[in-house]
């Protein structure tokens, strides 16, 4: 059983409530021992477990709230299957556990010809359904004309520090025949794909596959190296480019189809995907506010696995579930947070951030109101060797100042804090005054109410040593492997990570529920706007010739970032002098705080993409996973590249510059004094 | 000059502070000596003298707000005129004032066989670009193929007053060379046509013409029934039903073209319309709060004029300039308003409310978290007989009650209120237990502020006897004839009923800017929706037979009206505990009570009408003064009338109660307890 202790005291002086709280947790792999996909009898059960446990700690409401979506899962009576001519592959089918597929994918397909392409992060296109997908660690595609086969290659890059490590259960490595599930629709933010902008509920309206946000037409399945290898080795062509080429024993030619003595063999992918409307559930909990009931700080991570979820999400389900229990414990010392806390147990986020973006939809007009604040709670480790934190940039000192306060969960560290342990495992390139934090992208629970709803958010976890380990996330992602026991042998036998990354989230939303002014910086997201302005430019600016002939300026977008800049300075300076008997005058100004990030948000969305709202953030266009910075403007001047009006694309560009000029002008005024 | 005085004392429980107001209106034809359409000198020059004055009656701030937006103006040095053949008519043109001509339509046209067509409200499509268009008397089309007269038969109704009142100057009536200007492009709540969404500032990114908004193609010109006459009296071609006929003396026969003796004749329309993009000026003012500075209070109402605007606006612009003088004259004595109030004098109504949505536009996120209300202050009358108020429903009760305390400006109601006058008067088919309140349509500045941003809103104006005169607005409307004259000699010579209308305006402002509580009315709101929807499944049920087949229910449209009963009854129930000593709860109660006409807008907007945001009320789209009840559902419903693929129309049905059943469950949840 897992046992997790964290627990660290917290200074706070700005209530006359409770001054400390500590995070202590406790968490099993009582909800890591059985298989729980989205959907399932035993995701239920452990959601039902959850709920009545979370009462027992003291919350002051729990509740289950069901929504009906399209998930998808392998036709049970007709295993999947691939075949070249008649040599039957067995792909894993294990009875017990849900057998590797893809979700919300085509069926079946045709005997075709095989060909591959590179795919560390990739865009499939084959249909206009397809959009991208980014495998966990570094994937390649095997295309079979109208279908994908996705497999991980562990050893494929150089240097790889993962390439020296054994196979599980030796090690943590993925073994060959290991194959990453993953869901390949792309929703763009939408939820549920027949309930685009609203709750999945009995009563909502429902489109058909055809007109909702459609499914991908072709077959897309997952498989481990040593199948690849058999579909590689005898394939025929060209040979590709020396980055192509991964580790495997193969010559990696890409076809199209095999070599002459095979060349008349054909592959076949035998995909049965049922497709189904299916209840779900989140768990909502409560620790109703004592001064502000109306304010909420959000702690939300998912339930629901590929298989036994030991990392991806449970590790960070277990600090959600420690973290109320601490909350509970401190209510019955007669605590109560100045702002109502809420925590939830999402469910589906496999097939797509369902759970999470359903209840954003549901909840969409009492959120934009009265949310000041989602922090992420997905896996707590994706490495063994620092912490790593994606937030929105006014989020950013809050996690610098907590962080100090916390102690590094490293061996020989001891007196050492996080922050330090952090700064200096991070710094590699030695030239950062603080340790990096990333710009949030997509691929977790944040995305509903960061891109499209404009709250502030932010997640934290352990991370892997990105200097020496480059593939993304961890050898076993989304696959049979990751076990209880895999942390348990090899990321955190002590479970100090665990507890390190605990104390960030918990302290997070202490801090935030808890304080009598917002935690949060403007001036912080003054320099962040200004970097992304320049980076923009710079990226602008490699097309200098049609700058001009366009008559393309960034003037107008600097000038905003510049009132910001002034406004924030402005703002924090008033603050300083705030009466904080008043209580009016208090919550004004926290106003100001909270509402700033909904002024980044458009209700007209960005081009295609309505529910991605953020002018400043969204998930690239070209891998969901990464954040991007004025997306708007950088998907415009990528198109220049594929356009064939040029004219057309840099009007794009000139209107999208004009609307983030607008938006960040916008945004500063809701800084400046009220009245 | 005029001379509009108006007093009263409204009592106010609920602050410490001053508890009376007073507004005297002293308004004088000073702001209709001169014609001033918006994008002129003159309107410049009546800005910055309402500027000067409202500093001198000393608001804390007033400030001059430019954007540049597309206007059209007839050609001065091509005069338009229409000719038959070579027979040239004389189409009246003042060299003093503009002359009269339609606001963004197309140019000049060829020579063309007329044909007619009735259009008390109708829609013109002869392009995609044309869309709606109410003419302000009972409007009759006259269409030359490629182009479009619109002339204003006053007499065309039978048992209409108006026919027996002598033309101005004599009476009020309309003239027969009388044309009234309007603007044709139906912009759907986008505001300037070349930045849709976004305020038109000097680095705004604007679309061409063509991929703006989009102009009509087809030029539109209004003319007096003189000149219809001429062009009526030899028309050939078929005898139209009666109802489309008016009392013109001619026979109304439809053409296409003329009679035999006529039948070479031909019809060219010489219309030279210049587009151009053209500063204009807000004039905005504003009382900073004493307790909640970030809650605004909004009175607005535009300043430009079609020529004179002796009636449209400036008889509302008088009603906005003596609130600010009284408001002035309280803030010396030491009062000062719990909540901010916003004064505004919108430049450019006339062609698309369009200083009023740029401004809704820039200041879109601060309206969106911080207006309570807006009130509008178009026309103060356009009659002589009754009250008439069209507002939201949560403001109902306040403008009940309010008027009960203000004395009715009628000759022989001594002592009687304003209340009962209006009730009395209104009450023609005696059913009533209070006087009518209608639905917010549109054709003024609200628009963005209801229907866009979801501000509670409304309006009040003195009317005139709707049982005995049939037509929209006043003869006059939007001619040379409207003048301070008209309204001196026949609609108003004691200024009582302005000054009644003032005190509606004024005391709303008042008491939603200064009560302790926002006096505004969930269970309204609640029977408001029960209403409207029930109208709406009657509408349906004219259709019994595909209901049954297409499976329609409003089921859970009636579920979710009773969710919203009994949390609005809850809501005003624990109103009555509410602990008033205790400002954060105060805060909490009235941010729900502001926040609720937010929670119908649906960021997605109507279909096709991305603008037009608020779920239970929009504009008609085929009369856009009307207001419509749940709009998405009366379109789809209209729409199975002209569907070639009922299936799919009455799907659109179902997906549109599906969404207004959601919204209203939704902005149920926002009335109950927070946490």
């Amino acid at each position: 059983e897992w046992i997790v202790i964290c627990s660290s005291e917290v200074s706070h002086q700005e209530t006359t409530a409770l001054h400390a709280f500590t995070v202590i947790v406790i968490f099993g792999g009582k909800f890591t021992r059985l298989p729980h996909l989205a959907g399932t009898e035993q995701n239920l059960r452990y959601a039902e477990q959850i709920r009545d446990e979370w009462l027992e700690f003291g919350l002051d409401s729990v509740e289950m709230v069901p929504y009906d979506v399209l998930l998808s899962y392998p036709n049970k009576s007709q295993p999947n299957y691939i075949s070249i001519v008649d040599q039957l592959f067995k792909i894993q089918n294990v009875q017990s556990v849900p057998p590797p597929s893809h979700a919300l994918c085509g069926s079946t397909g045709e005997e075709r010809h095989v060909s591959w392409s590179k795919g560390d992060h990739y865009v499939l296109r084959p249909s206009r359904l397809l959009g991208c997908w980014s495998p966990g660690t570094t994937g390649s595609i095997l295309q079979v004309s109208k279908g994908i086969f996705v497999f991980t290659c562990v050893k494929s890059v150089k240097h790889n520090l993962c390439a020296r490590v054994q196979p599980y259960p030796a090690g943590w490595n993925l073994p060959g025949g290991g194959a990453q599930r993953g869901n390949v629709l792309n929703l763009n933010g939408a939820g549920d794909p027949l309930t685009p902008g609203y709750p999945a509920k009995d009563y909502t309206y429902r489109f058909s596959l055809e007109d909702g946000v459609g499914l991908p037409k072709i077959p897309v399945h997952p498989i481990g190296f040593h199948d690849a290898i058999h579909l590689l080795k005898n394939m025929g062509g060209q040979i590709p480019p020396n980055n192509w080429k991964g580790a495997l024993n193969v010559s990696y030619r890409i076809g199209p189809g095999f070599t002459d003595d095979f060349k008349s063999q054909k592959v076949r992918m035998n995909i049965n995907t049922d497709n189904k409307v299916t209840r779900i559930y989140n768990v909502i909990g409560r620790i109703r506010g004592a001064l502000e009931p109306d304010r909420y700080v959000i702690l939300g991570g998912h339930r629901d696995a590929w298989v036994f979820g030991g990392i991806d999400p449970m590790s960070g389900a277990a600090v959600v579930h420690e973290t109320v229990r601490s909350a509970g414990r401190l209510l019955s010392k007669g605590w109560r947070p100045r702002r109502t806390i809420v925590f939830a147990s999402w469910d589906a986020e496999e097939f797509g951030l369902l759970g999470s973006t359903e209840w954003a939809e549901d909840n969409a007009k009492l959120l934009q109101e009265r949310a000041v604040a989602y922090i992420n709670a997905d896996s707590a480790i994706e490495g063994m060797y620092t912490l790593r934190v994606d937030c929105t940039p006014s989020l950013h000192t809050l996690v610098y100042d907590l962080t100090k306060q916390i102690t590094s969960p490293e061996e020989g560290e001891e007196g050492v804090s996080l922050y330090e342990s952090w700064h200096k495992r991070d710094n590699w390139t030695n030239d950062r005054d603080a340790p990096r934090i990333s710009k949030l992208g997509s691929g977790s629970d944040f995305e509903a109410y960061f891109i499209r709803l404009g709250i502030a958010a932010g997640r934290a976890r352990y991370t892997k040593n990105k200097k020496t380990e480059r593939y993304s996330s961890y050898p076993v992602y989304h696959s049979v492997y990751e076990t209880f026991e895999i942390v348990e042998k090899f990321y955190d036998p002590t479970f100090k990570r665990l507890q390190a990354v605990a104390q960030v989230r918990g302290g997070l939303i202490f801090l935030l529920a808890d304080s009598q002014l917002l935690p949060l910086d403007a001036d912080q997201y003054a320099d962040s706007l200004r970097k992304y302005a320049h980076s923009i430019t710079q990226l602008a600016q490699t097309h200098p010739e049609e700058m001009k002939v366009y008559e393309v300026s960034f003037d107008s977008l600097f000038s905003a970032v510049e009132n910001f800049t002034v406004a924030a300075r402005d703002f924090h300076e008033r603050l300083q002098t705030l009466n904080r008997a008043d209580p009016l005058q208090v919550r004004v100004m926290n106003d100001q705080l909270m509402y700033l990030e909904r002024a980044f948000i458009d209700p007209l969305g960005l081009p295609g993409r309505p529910f991605y709202r953020h002018v400043i953030f969204a998930p690239s266009s070209h891998n969901k996973y990464a954040g991007m910075s004025f997306p708007g403007i950088y998907d415009a001047l990528f198109d220049i590249e594929h356009s064939a009006d040029p004219q057309k694309a840099w009007e794009e560009v000139k209107r999208q510059i004009s609307i983030a000029a607008f938006t960040v002008n916008a945004a500063a005024m809701t800084l400046t004094p009220p009245a």
